[in-house]
């Protein structure tokens, strides 16, 4: 991808992957550019800390973090930078997600982290929230994204009459 | 206030006030022009897609909706913008804002809430993710940010040894 | 269907059907006129109010809705109506239903959602419960719901001894 | 009161009263007929039955009923009548009405109970949903209905925009 | 069966066989005469209290209730009787037996419902229990109860010691 | 008091004596001999296991058990007799009594504890409970609590009409 | 294994061995010497307490308790050793572990049980903390902790490039 | 205090210390060395992270961490240190400490906190674990556990028997 990298995508382990490729299709679909990383906040903190710190001066404008469980990474990657980071609490475990998901949204005052669904639809709408973001200062996005509601709408319409 | 109001901050009922002034307050901290609403979307629904709607060509780029119970705000104005979107659940209820939450961050895949802590905590960090997307293209405010991290980190520093 | 049309079944998204087919089976069982549409309260706002708005005049006396996650679809319905509204949590998702129970019944003083339970038994009671409303000024209809609620006990009590 | 008794409204314990007063007092402001009883499915069962058996005859089109915990006065009613049963779950106990709430709402295939919200907001929605079922058959009742949802609505517009 | 019938195990649907046959097994294994019965609390009414009332003079000593969901069975029986209920709540539904657990436990001051595990294990301590009671003044099922407790204890103690 | 001593009642802690007091304020109602401990499974495990071991010979037939938390209580004393006992979960802590409910409720197989509401009403529903068990093997006592259940029953259907 | 023996598993039935053989695989890559018993805090009291007693003279350091459901065994223990308990609450059954983990971890003051994650984590994470426990006073097995964390960090690093 | 400082409690706010002064409480009566610190996971993550990689070298043998919210600060203590970690959720915010319980419990593999009760409870609990923990090279303090826990025992049993 010659696209230029504006979003970072962080998971905890690669067995988020099944959920969080559905932010990297997104992301491929509004062809923005973006890198992956597998990297945990409990195991590899300096990574974390690292790749947290230098996003923005590497170009990076948003990242979307992953993880299950004591979901640690989004709220970790909030800790070292000032571009905005968007949480995808990652279900299928003991508490179905609902462990990620408080892990993940509730923050304390000063460190935003923007929660999105547990899951498949958390995962999508991560990367539509970015490109929303993105679309702020870019006009083509923008045009993109209004498509998109459009198209969306269109096809839910357009088979909305069931006839059982 | 003669800045451009560049947020939009709405809330379901005048009795989120409390939690709600923690966004405006931050805001005001910040120097980010923004405009009030109390507006229902399940009493004035009509009112409140005309807001989203509107918004962008109104010259908002970020709207923030506080809502308790069944709190569909933040869903409503996210189904007829492409504008960032900024969920705040209010809490208190009978049920303590866990439906609040649920109710605001479990959005289906293609329409995305970004959610926050539920109360006064989320409301904040509403407004701090606010800014956070609009220091994109804001070098002020990217400036602003920075320094805001470092003084919280330095008051908590300067505090963090206790002789107990 | 040549029956006059009363009820407006509508679902969320085509992945609620097989649950929403017990409303219309049921519904269908009364000889009750109906009709189904799939329209998302957050993909399709407008359509979803229109839908609201116009039910009356096209005499339709009572509106089911079915949805999903954060369910705001039956609240918005109940937004643009004086109908009665009848929401049908669907469970399924990462929280088996719960956001949906919670986002359906947890609705503002004002705007009243009668809520059923999550899945087939609520959609088999909404459509009980459209019956029971539309009987209150049909005789025969009553009539049929006396009959039903007759041969289910009878079918309990004919089965009722076991012999382990 | 000499208009027709159209609305039964029961439950379980007086100490309920400080919610379910949120039902009359919105069926007076309707000029609805009612009648209210103080009745406990576990403690009364008999009573409570034979309230639900007779109220078809006995002109009530509708039943309101508001019970804590274990709530099962609303299913028991619903157990005994084709009339339509709205139940209003009363919170404030160890577990703030989710018990109530579960109770109420999770009602078995066959048996439908129109479930409001936890406390006051459920009680006043529950009156309002009777509103809306009689309105079906009373025209006058109607316009007072679109009249309330207009009069809601102007109320929160009026006073919509803060100046914060 | 020969054997005096001492123990009432309702259940409130069929489907509940799986669970409630751990009752009938464990009641069999210490010879303790019972009846099955498959009522519902919501669609046979009449029948589960006609049976609750004539229980002590039928000779039953004790009631054994499973039911799922909105789970009212044992609390209706307990309406009825001054004979011990005791509740199986049955899980298996969208709430995993949370609903029916709530519905069976949270019962108000006056109408005890002795409640067991969700499942299997409470249903098969609901016959323990029951055994239990009968015990009191029955010298043979007290040795059985205290020999099934060391076979029980010894099985274990034989096969405690792993070589992993 | 001279009556003899048929149920010991325990529980983990002074603090839960507010609670426990329904306990035997309603076994003095129903004139059945009791005696009070104050012992804690975690605390001092040894003296649990010896009151629990030696209720069956000093005459006890029923044991009733009320802790919060981690309510362990009533567990380990059904470890250690094979007469009925009885669990009050305990509310008032950060997660008010769920965490007593489920660990008194969700005991395994072979080890039953009847379980009662959270809080007041299930310490008074012991009581009653135990004395339906003792009912069982004295006349006395049943004409007691037959004379109860009318009373309780007369005085709510003399004071079930309110005119609102 | 000739090793000493400084780490005792228990489990409190047969059915946890597939997440508590986490605990053991663990502690055979340290080498830390182990055994395991599997005995029920509710079933075998005696054993759970004799054992728990006689644990440090016989050269046991820590203790390792696994249980579902009303999970007493890690509380039963930590009542009569002043050894460090360790709980594993092992998920599965109606509750998905919740209970289970509330029973572990909601210990009265005075008697801390360490508790860990629901299921294999968490069992994994047992042995974690008891090499890092027993490694406070063994250079050797500080060393292997060091090795195994850089070991894991490393692991992580060399694949946390995903080209998606 | 002139006793090594063996123990480094950390909290993430402030606002924790009523519940954190249970542990500094509990290990003065222990005699144990210890320092205290208030760290915060997400605006003080290198402070954080470097307390917990100097901890050993400094002498300190156990970390205890408190925190609220989306509680961090155990499981980002633990990514840096091969010490023990012990986790106390702190409650009291809109979710009542079940937010912080899951953050700080549901660890991944490879990661431990043992975590203890939420509040004071186990507050308490974390100091007294750590003793344990320290005791178990140290038999002047496994003599002063011993005695402990001999007292507490006494106490209640001493004030075990209540006339009410």
């Amino acid at each position: 991808m010659t696209k230029a990298v504006q979003v970072c995508v962080v998971m905890g382990s690669k067995s988020d992957l099944p959920v969080m490729e559905h932010v990297t299709k997104t992301l491929k679909e509004f062809e923005v550019g973006y890198e992956v990383r597998v990297l945990s906040a409990h195991r590899t903190p300096d990574a974390v800390l690292e790749l947290s710190r230098s996003a923005k001066e590497r170009g990076i404008r948003v990242l979307i973090a992953g993880a299950g469980g004591a979901a640690h990474l989004a709220g970790v990657i909030a800790s070292s930078t000032t571009l905005p980071v968007l949480g995808v609490p990652i279900g299928g475990g003991a508490l179905s997600g609902m462990d990620a998901l408080l892990s993940t949204v509730q923050m304390p005052g000063g460190v935003p982290v923007a929660t999105l669904a547990i899951g498949n639809a958390g995962a999508k709408n991560a990367a539509l929230l970015a490109v929303q973001i993105l679309a702020l200062s870019d006009e083509e996005l923008a045009q993109r994204l209004t498509d998109f509601k459009q198209k969306q709408a269109e096809k839910i319409i357009s088979e909305s009459i069931l006839d059982l």
